[in-house]
């Protein structure tokens, strides 16, 4: 096999994850612009996701969110996504908009709230046993907004032991993906603040457990791709939540703020053994003014081209330049393989898996827009708090 | 007068506006946790603020949010608000909360949206010559959340039009205080994100033109204190909207992430004449997880801390040092001011005004809070959106 | 003349300045590493910067830096330069590294100090006459380390007084280009830290103060393309100086750490009409481990490659989308150009103007590099302090 | 014993370690500017670092740098420093300032050049055994600046082969403290930038290695209290290099740029039990523009009243308040020991050991100063480089 012929290969395997979340409705603390057409069930939301697997190719599953994805049956919902192309995903727990989790849902200092919160986190894996998914992603909106507003330390033991609690309970070959973040919605201290902490939790409690890197998730200036190279290095990267971000948690598309970062997290992915293992790409965005499954679209390309460059990048020839000391060849190289325009090759990739070479001229050609628009008309659109 | 007696007199006439929405629910993007007594009125509100002036001494005023606190009659709400010992203060539009400015207000693509906004703010206008209020407060969410989305440019044309209307409208006594922000609710470009955007305006627009300074819009790592100097000494610091935060636009407490920073704003404030001035000292905060009331009382003593210290500075001594060239001696007599505990002088003043030394213990002890909890039941409470 | 064909005639006209102080040695606090070849003299400087010219044929002009480049007869360094392809630049001035200067230049508390700076930024005006360029640019180290060290509006108003008397000195068709800087080496406040306090001192100061953009003197996240659009709107964007950045102002190769937002920088610039006008792009890089030649050669590089996609982007196309609010549309006809690979067009570009179509390529091959490192012998090689 | 007297007894105990480098010159990238007096040996800068343990009586141990203090004989280095007070701590190590570490130390892609490195690091620790020292403080400039240029992942197995080689050489009551730091010198990736990276290598080396956290080594937003915590919960914090910034590694006086943060530091320390332990208190600060010892005298207050603030804090009510989830009232406990001016305490504590009450002024008098002027005359200044 020729070596472009390998980078097309491994570009058809791509896989990324779509979030239900994001078809619902988004926003800031200031307001939340819905959107027609917007899914008001899970149903819904799988249908939306598997449009943009049938488009794109390479988003074959879809992570649901409980309890905004709560269903009765989910072995039938399961099935309803098989029937549509897709299949579910991670599980993600919500342990952040009870009036109880005000202070905190595992680290809160009061037991009966903690308990409330692992038993809502055993739910979680009781669904994943239900729904066939593999993955319970954990992301803690834990933390305090004042100095001395409670005992930093406790609320670690506190952290600790909950987990514990969680893993125990998760069957073979299902683990536990901890996700970090350098603050919100907590404004003083956050309890799983940096991939140090998640990664420290993850260590003690044993294989099953590992980190997952949120793009947005990290102070001003943190060079995310050493974060991948470490991790991946110390076997405790279980996945990403894509997006991006030019000032804090801004949730918008992957690589719309810097694709040259994502870039280099891809090469640094490849780099790892990381493209074609257990590590879990997925999206966690949020579509607040532009139309939803679109953004998705082109999300799932982004990912996909910056994939194309990091494979394409010239291994042989930058391990010469770095062994030799020469710093602009070895970026040089590297910027080759960046400044490349991957999306003619991209195009063959779609047409060779008989896609469509545009997947978001196909999709609006394909008048699933105007569809929904017209459908979805009353009932409850999905959202944050639904 | 005495040095100490001069301070004490200074302490007696500051002023502190508080926001009528801060006794109101709050929340982050995640949630917002109701709490019980929160008003469910313009007048409410105002009820509460009374007891933060009562306790205090030193917050005469109420700022006012249009639509959040629309009423029919103004002067009635006026008189109902002196008979409760304060008054109305600055008003503040919102032309972020409707559908239709989703992708703006007065910098918005569409003519028909700039002209519903810039009606919005005329009409706030009316309500000041109706209240008597002589600020008119500007924020503007305006913004673009991806590159490219719309012109940078044509936005500050827009923006410059809109105030220019605005500015015509305003009256003898009346002002526009024009506010900045960093980031917040747009993500990738702010139409008036630094001091000097706000600047560069208010110098076009005119005298009745200033720029307000929020205390949690800025850049990490940003001197506030500079910036106010330097507003002061072009004239154009038309006031403060305070609060504090460790990350973003956190809106805690004002002084409680850096209160050396709040005191050494409140020097600046002291040194360059702004204290005795036109200077609106307002607080904007957000007090999603503690009381609400206390968290306001707090915050204005903690105003009152800072500005006691900066009263303090042994400014010869200051100057003696800075001229010397002596950096130790002249960092050692701001910081003597800084370490001093200033809370036993204000408890003389407070004496002095007749008031309880303590206002948090007092307003523990005047019952207000079961007060509310009980007599607030039905309705719907005051927030974000109402 | 066809869109492309425009494009690349842009493109012929470019010109970039780059700095005399590039070619020679510079470092971190830390260390400076040396490196074989580095010239000694502003003649060998000039030697350096025409060999970037004469392989880019986009760096007709260099950049001096008083006293590093002071020699007796300034004519006949022109001279020189002009023999060799290249003409003498900007003149930059320094009132950062004499003893004196520990507290500050033109912002010194000591009058003689201050006294001693202007004469200094006098005799760079003198230079300016001698050599023929238009352009003074200062950058201020002054600013305090700790608060209370000395008074910050004292320290503007002393600026201003300072400013003045230079900006009188000025002649016909010379300007003065005011570089503003977040921090370092002052550590608590800067005297010109941003460009709203550049720009109030540059606005009352006439029409030959403008203000000019280091690419790395900006805080976490500042959107730099919007201060660009500003100050092009109002008429006072006076120049470049370009760099890139991960975290300070780290100095290095312009578009090695974020070329996407080099691409931006240039879209606003040549939307705004700063393509073709007196805007001067100029580099102030620091090539503290690579080969500097190379390096200087690449930056220009970069330049001309975000500018050529700048140039690409189809404005017609961008104007519907953003008058119909097509987010998505909207950015992604600017990504479009943004992913263009422009190299082969460049390529072409460089071969119409009679040059080699890969500027490295071609500089290796010549020999220079091996010459000077046998030729540069003995001698004290420039850095920082020569 | 009261409660006071406990406070008193503990601050008693105290020892805040000094650098030997801070009583040299030292500077930014722009300019050093050299201070009278200065020592110009390693003995010189024992004398001055007794000066400031025989004013304050808390500064009883002396940091050296090797090789900035290569000596003959350390055993008779040793013994002059007791003659004069003091003792010998910490030895730190320099693996940045020779020609061959441009491109790094044990992280160099070239073996040799590790091996250099290596053996620097194992003669350290002959100096430990020489000097009785138990602390051997590892810094790594190592890093790159620019992406491609060395391989992530590579550097790191070199890391981790060197520490291990380092590791082993350790005797008994010895032990290796691992210190990260953002960026700088680095400009693009650090070889160990973040505690997390430190920590994961310490773990995997065992007992004898643990990590520092130097105050300035953060992120913007960091909490560094948080890291405190965590790793005392690990049984991982080695010690501290105090300093403190605004803005990146300012190598302020700590305490001078945020005192509150330095008091949440202190109190984590104390309530995670790091205050009576092995737990390191180190002194890392440049000097640059102020006189070197009675800054040096400042910043072992700062930490003395910080630490002050930190013993008074209500412990009991903060838990009460904590549990009861009540917000304000527990921040209030932790400020109302923050607001409480400790310099009486500590004036009181300094008269019962026998000291002057006031530190600063006892040195101004005490003739140091002009004597130190006058007699080192001659020689070459101690600085970063010597």
């Amino acid at each position: 096999m020729t070596e472009l012929a390998a980078v097309k290969a491994a570009l058809k395997t791509q896989a990324v994850e779509t979030p239900s979340w994001a078809y619902g409705n988004s926003g800031t603390r200031f307001k939340v612009f819905a959107q027609q057409g917007v899914p008001r069930t899970p149903q819904e939301k799988l249908e939306d996701a598997a449009q943009v697997h049938a488009f794109t190719g390479v988003a074959p599953t879809v992570a649901l969110h409980i309890p905004w994805d709560k269903v009765e049956d989910y072995a039938a919902l399961a099935k309803f996504a098989e029937e549509r192309g897709v299949k579910l995903g991670a599980i993600n727990s919500n342990t952040f908009q009870d009036d109880d989790y005000k202070l905190g849902s595992i680290c809160h200092p009061d037991a009966s709230v903690r308990r409330k919160a692992l038993d809502h986190l055993l739910e979680c894996v009781d669904i994943m046993d239900a729904t066939g998914s593999t993955d319970l992603k954990l992301w803690f909106a834990d933390g305090t907004n004042y100095p001395g507003q409670d005992d930093l330390r406790a609320r670690q033991d506190r952290l600790a032991e909950g987990l514990s609690e969680v893993y125990d309970r998760l069957g073979d070959g299902q683990r536990m993906l901890l996700e970090y973040k350098f603050f919100e919605p907590a404004f003083y201290s956050t309890d799983v603040p940096d991939w140090g902490t998640a990664y420290a939790h993850c260590l003690k409690l044993g294989e099953k457990a590992q980190v997952v890197v949120d793009t947005g998730h990290h102070a001003p200036g943190t060079n995310i791709e050493f974060i991948v190279t470490t991790l991946l290095r110390e076997g405790k990267l279980g996945g990403f939540d894509f997006n991006s971000r030019f000032y804090a948690d801004d949730d918008l598309m992957v690589g719309a703020a810097d694709p040259f970062q994502l870039f280099r997290i891809m090469y640094e992915v490849v780099r790892g053994g990381g493209f074609s293992s257990e590590v879990a790409f997925m999206l966690d965005q949020c579509h607040n003014i532009e139309a939803k499954i679109p953004a998705i679209i082109r999300s799932v390309m982004n990912v996909q081209e910056a994939t194309a460059k990091a494979l394409l990048v010239d291994r042989d020839a930058l391990a010469v330049a770095q062994r030799e000391g020469d710093v602009l060849e070895a970026n040089a190289v590297l910027m080759d393989a960046y400044n490349t325009d991957v999306r003619p090759l991209l195009a063959e990739v779609r047409e060779e898996m008989g896609l469509d070479a545009n997947p978001i001229a196909a999709y609006k050609r394909s008048g699933w827009a105007e569809k929904i628009v017209a459908s979805r008309v009353g009932g409850e659109q999905a959202g944050w708090g639904a």
